[in-house]
């Protein structure tokens, strides 16, 4: 089978799986033990902390580790509500091209008393800087948008959003999960007050990530799962020590292989193929992480050929965390894709699996299919 | 260095870390994901729900996959909080020797609007059904009680509570961290409602872990993480499929590996030696799990044994999870030990590691100590 994540995620590098198993072996203790065994297993989690606020410039205790970008946007977009900074304030302003998870934040958010502007992106995919200063208010608490867009592989300008928050005295969440690793990130650059990240998404585990918050020893964020003190008090649990480290073990190889890896000499081949077949195409969105495609093939049936050649490839149609429901991809309907060019269109993503040969492949198959 | 958990948990086991590493190699796609290498990695997960289902007597559709015990916690606590069923009602029935987290997370329900009682237990730290009973009340919601005691290793009657729950049409939760995979259960013959479950504790990941959530389908339950419709819709994050086979492959090992170990040996054998010795000790708490083992000293300067002794010994006198700050344990208080006698006690538990040598070792050096 040729694998295409269709989510931007990454299989788990081999020193992620090594490291894995040394901190398995190594650093069992509970790391909020007073025991030697305790106190080595904590200081490797520090290590982490260490290492990953150096790459956003943030301090070691601004860095919460959760088990995964999800959480930490319910931590981010929950959590401040009712603190002192926020106190009040009942309007947040997101996007409509969010990932899933942070539209079923705010609708429960929603449902519990607060007003949500979901702006459009503009037909590249992108939210503009503007729409986010048109949309500001009075009594607007926090504007979450997402750096990277995991369908399209767009880049927001989180930069001058973060600028305009800054200078409005709003709180400023981005969603990084698709660039954190890739792309590189200041917060205090960015003027972000909030970033969530998670390990699989750069050749870590699955069930394990982080959120930067701001100060955070200074802040009354509500925690989203209270527990026994971890986390400086804002996330409970056993903290999972070889997940962690593990984390840590990605950041430390990853950027340098995304760097290294050409994924827009992929890209290009994809749509070189595409043309030497005479496959008519577009891809979806302004220029942006190459690895993650949305292509659109308006003379093919997409649908029935992903299923029919659903243990050839792995590849998705809608968004992959909520493809159980068939419905069309709530990205592309931001963009205005009506469904049936939404149901004519492959979400994928490459990784450091990904060939030429797979490329080819999948650009043969999908002629002979157009060709019967 | 001789390590005595002190928390009830197990290290990793060898067939988990196989596990984990053919999953994470075989099962990488997202298990959301339509293709054929989603399906596969979906079927996997629901094998171990099948699992965990047929161990405690529930439904698959009744087991949702979390982050561990902590975060079962509190979706059992707060997520069934404002559904139909306990609408109106603003009072929760627990006990003081419960894990941190239920006491943390019912602080926070408290500055909500609710009001809790937190029952005392009896000397041998036993909550008795009586007690619970005492406390119902008209706009009772809930009633919380741990099934082990992580400390003490006491097994407090959840089938006399959760019958006397049921007949006032009470919800019922009971974490069983400590007791999943060592104890018998069956939700419906124990009238439990929902019970949380951790996979390190039976020699799984930190990380992971579930909660059983009775009719789940058919509940208004407002999930502690939102997400894309993931766990039927209760528990958002991409399911992290390498922790969830790997904590059914502890479920499929634990239980008989700790039916076939002598931790009744080891507690006698560390009683024998400590006789032997003439060391003055007592055991605190009724008989209960044999492998976790509260252990007064009432002649012996715990504290500084520990301090001294902490590269040779990996033991606790506090609780673990919040032993960064320093203060007697909370379930020692809740059976009336005052400051002094909580200092010289040492929590001790014992896994498939520990060894009559670790046991003779540990009391030699306490009688070393005593003598000097």
């Amino acid at each position: 089978m040729i694998y295409f994540d269709s989510a931007g995620s990454f299989p788990v590098l081999d020193e992620v799986k090594s490291s894995l198993i040394e901190s398995i072996n190594n650093y069992y203790a509970n790391p909020s033990s007073d025991h030697a065994a305790g106190t080595e297993a904590h200081d490797e989690i520090e290590k982490v902390r260490e290492l990953i606020a150096g790459m956003i410039g943030a301090s070691t205790s601004e860095i919460v580790f959760t088990s995964g970008a999800t959480e930490s946007n319910n931590l981010a977009l929950k959590g401040l509500l009712n603190s002192q900074v926020t106190e009040g304030k009942k309007h947040i302003v997101t996007s409509q091209i969010e990932h899933k998870c942070i539209l079923s934040i705010c609708s429960y958010l929603e449902k519990i008393g607060y007003e949500v502007t979901y702006l459009s992106p503009c037909s590249t995919g992108i939210i503009s800087s503007s729409s986010v200063l048109e949309a500001l208010r009075e009594d607007t608490a926090l504007v979450s948008i997402m750096h990277v867009n995991n369908e399209l592989g767009t880049i927001n300008p989180i930069s001058e959003i973060g600028k305009l928050c800054f200078e409005n005295s709003i709180l400023f969440h981005t969603d990084a999960a698709q660039s954190f690793g890739k792309l590189p990130i200041e917060v205090d650059e960015l003027n972000v007050d909030m970033l969530s990240l998670s390990a699989h998404k750069i050749g870590g585990m699955k069930g394990v990530g982080a959120l930067y918050v701001r100060d955070a020893r200074d802040i009354d964020i509500t925690p989203v799962i209270h527990g026994a003190g971890q986390e400086i008090g804002i996330r409970g649990g056993t903290v999972a020590t070889p997940l962690i480290t593990s984390l840590g073990k990605a950041c430390e190889v990853f950027p340098n292989q995304y760097r290294n890896a050409s994924f827009t000499g992929l890209k290009e081949l994809l749509e070189t193929e595409l043309n030497a077949r005479g496959i008519t195409y577009s891809i979806n969105g302004s220029e942006g992480l190459p690895h993650i495609i949305s292509l659109s093939l308006p003379d093919i049936d997409v649908m029935t050929f992903l299923l029919s050649h659903r243990s050839e490839f792995s590849l998705a149609q809608g968004s992959a965390c909520s493809s159980k429901e068939v419905e069309a991809s709530h990205v592309l309907k931001a963009i205005n894709f009506n469904r049936e060019k939404a149901e004519r269109t492959i979400r994928l993503s490459f990784d450091f699996n990904t060939t030429t040969d797979s490329v080819k492949t999948l650009v043969e198959k999908l002629w002979r299919f157009y060709s019967n």
